[in-house]
């Protein structure tokens, strides 16, 4: 790629160049914008400005699950069936106990399979960074490509390990929980709190023993959660990724669940709130790596000294930096 | 308390009179001081002002382990042979497994035990608020509480899961990593990250089978961590914490790491880190507090619309945000 159309001849990266052609299909340029965004390469704010006016029109699905339910499976069969529907379909898929994990080329090549030659389905695996499988910084930037490409959904796969679930939640338009019979029993399900975050419940697995049962606990217990009038009212659906039974049910809910967010303004304020937690995130870093960059640390080290000694205190000092 | 002096008439907390009884000695006070910086109250700045003049001189003990190593009947046996030792200790305890977290004062009564009758000791539990184990928020603000109040050495106990124990001796001047047979590999040890934190190795339970084997993993993977000429070199000593045999050891041996902490300038070299990064998250909270304010959320609100519409981006928006 060293020579490639997107970098100019001084070796700066064509970005606008690199937006169109990915806006045209082009995979090789989706790939180039991720990795730039990814990276936190000095390209990441021009990408990100660039890709802003084309975001905002993808159907961003996160789906989460506890490992062994069948996350992997059922994306493939959701993005089989979105194709069916002739929908293009961009996947970012955040596992951390993936095998793929750390590994994305590979990961790509191996979830790419029943995909590989289809120019509407681009698949991307990225590695969980930051504590315990939580998403990473970059998993939205990548939905923001994906979503700027042009894809029609964007599909973000991610394990269901302690808080990455509520992030997905805070990713996505819509969030499908994924359960599977023989994964332990209700209670851990609501200890893992997805009761919060489904807009769509599938009960992967259904033709094994136990489903029936995982269904009813899981109706039980959303029964008991309090939901405002005109709230959604998250469905509990069966499939069978494997056979792809029940996957266009599965398809069918998320629109419906769309066209509900669209109707009542919850899509904008997900949305907005979404944009919130991020120009904040991106501000307090700023903020930090300007602290850190204050000649040569000399600041905050100075105030840090003068709190070890005593003269000071971490709130004084805390105004002291905020004055500067 | 309602009425207790540490109040004026108008209900306010009379801040410099609670810091000169807990000085005191009044364990009353320092316990009113730890309750007024965990919750967060009104008065926690002018608390954290009044304290700082007298912090620094206590000695920080981080202890942290897996479930199951025996962390609080080792604190216990450390605080007995310390007490032996003519030498005042402070105890946090921070174990979201314990089945004292969120319960407190159940916790202080019951650890309490031994120590109940002695005013050489002061023990509270807290509960570990924030993600998965973490230290809390306010486990810096009790700790500056006891070290101000003159309590020898302060011990801090953590359970080790994820990122508790790196947290832990952040805090700390000198950390003890407890381990035990039977508790898994050694690779899991070093999975943990404890290989980085530990400045003294304990394996406790020492009577027991696998003990030895134990600490003979722990020394060759110790072994083969870089250590800079001049580094401290952590010393793996043998307990039982219940008969006590083998703590008096680790007590000279956080002696000889305060010593050695102090002469090689490390002591100031970690304090000063810990007070960047405090300093840093006071800066922090305090900015996001402020924009949460500014004007009902206007400006974050606005901001947020703009980069869902596509009129702006998140970093766009940041700048916007840090600019006001």
């Amino acid at each position: 790629m060293s020579r490639s159309s997107s970098r100019t001849s001084r070796g700066r990266v064509d970005v606008p160049d690199l937006v169109a052609r990915a806006r045209d299909g082009q995979s090789r340029a989706v790939a180039r914008l991720i990795s730039l965004v990814e990276d936190e390469s000095p390209a990441l704010r021009e990408v990100t400005a660039a890709l802003a006016p084309h975001t905002g029109r993808a159907q961003v699905v996160g789906i989460t699950g506890a490992p062994g339910v069948g996350k992997s499976t059922s994306t493939n069969a959701l993005v089989r069936a979105l194709r069916a529907a002739g929908r293009t379909v961009g996947v970012v898929a955040v596992d951390p106990s993936s095998p793929f994990s750390g590994g994305a080329l590979l990961g790509d090549r191996v979830r790419m399979g029943d995909h590989a030659d289809d120019d509407g389905v681009y698949i991307r695996s990225m590695a969980a960074r930051g504590h315990l499988g939580g998403l990473s910084w970059s998993t939205p930037q990548a939905v923001r490509v994906l979503d700027a490409a042009g894809y029609d959904v964007v599909l973000v796969e991610t394990v269901g390990v302690g808080q990455s679930e509520v992030e997905v939640a805070g990713l996505a338009d819509s969030t499908v929980v994924l359960l599977a019979p023989g994964m332990g029993d209700g209670i851990q399900a609501a200890k893992a709190g997805i009761l919060e975050v489904g807009d769509v419940y599938v009960v992967n697995k259904a033709d094994r023993d136990g489903a029936a049962q995982v269904a009813r606990d899981l109706r039980s217990m959303l029964a008991l959660a309090e939901r405002r009038e005109g709230a959604w009212r998250p469905p509990i659906l069966k499939t069978s990724a494997q056979t792809g039974d029940g996957v266009a049910e599965v398809v069918a809910a998320l629109d419906e669940h769309r066209t509900w967010s669209q109707a009542s303004g919850a899509l904008v304020r997900r949305r907005e709130r979404r944009a919130r937690a991020e120009i904040e995130a991106i501000a307090v870093a700023a903020l930090r790596s300007r602290w850190a960059d204050l000649g040569g640390h000399a600041e905050l080290d100075r105030l840090a000294a003068a709190v070890v000694s005593g003269e000071s205190d971490p709130y004084a000092a805390a105004d002291r930096l905020l004055a500067d």
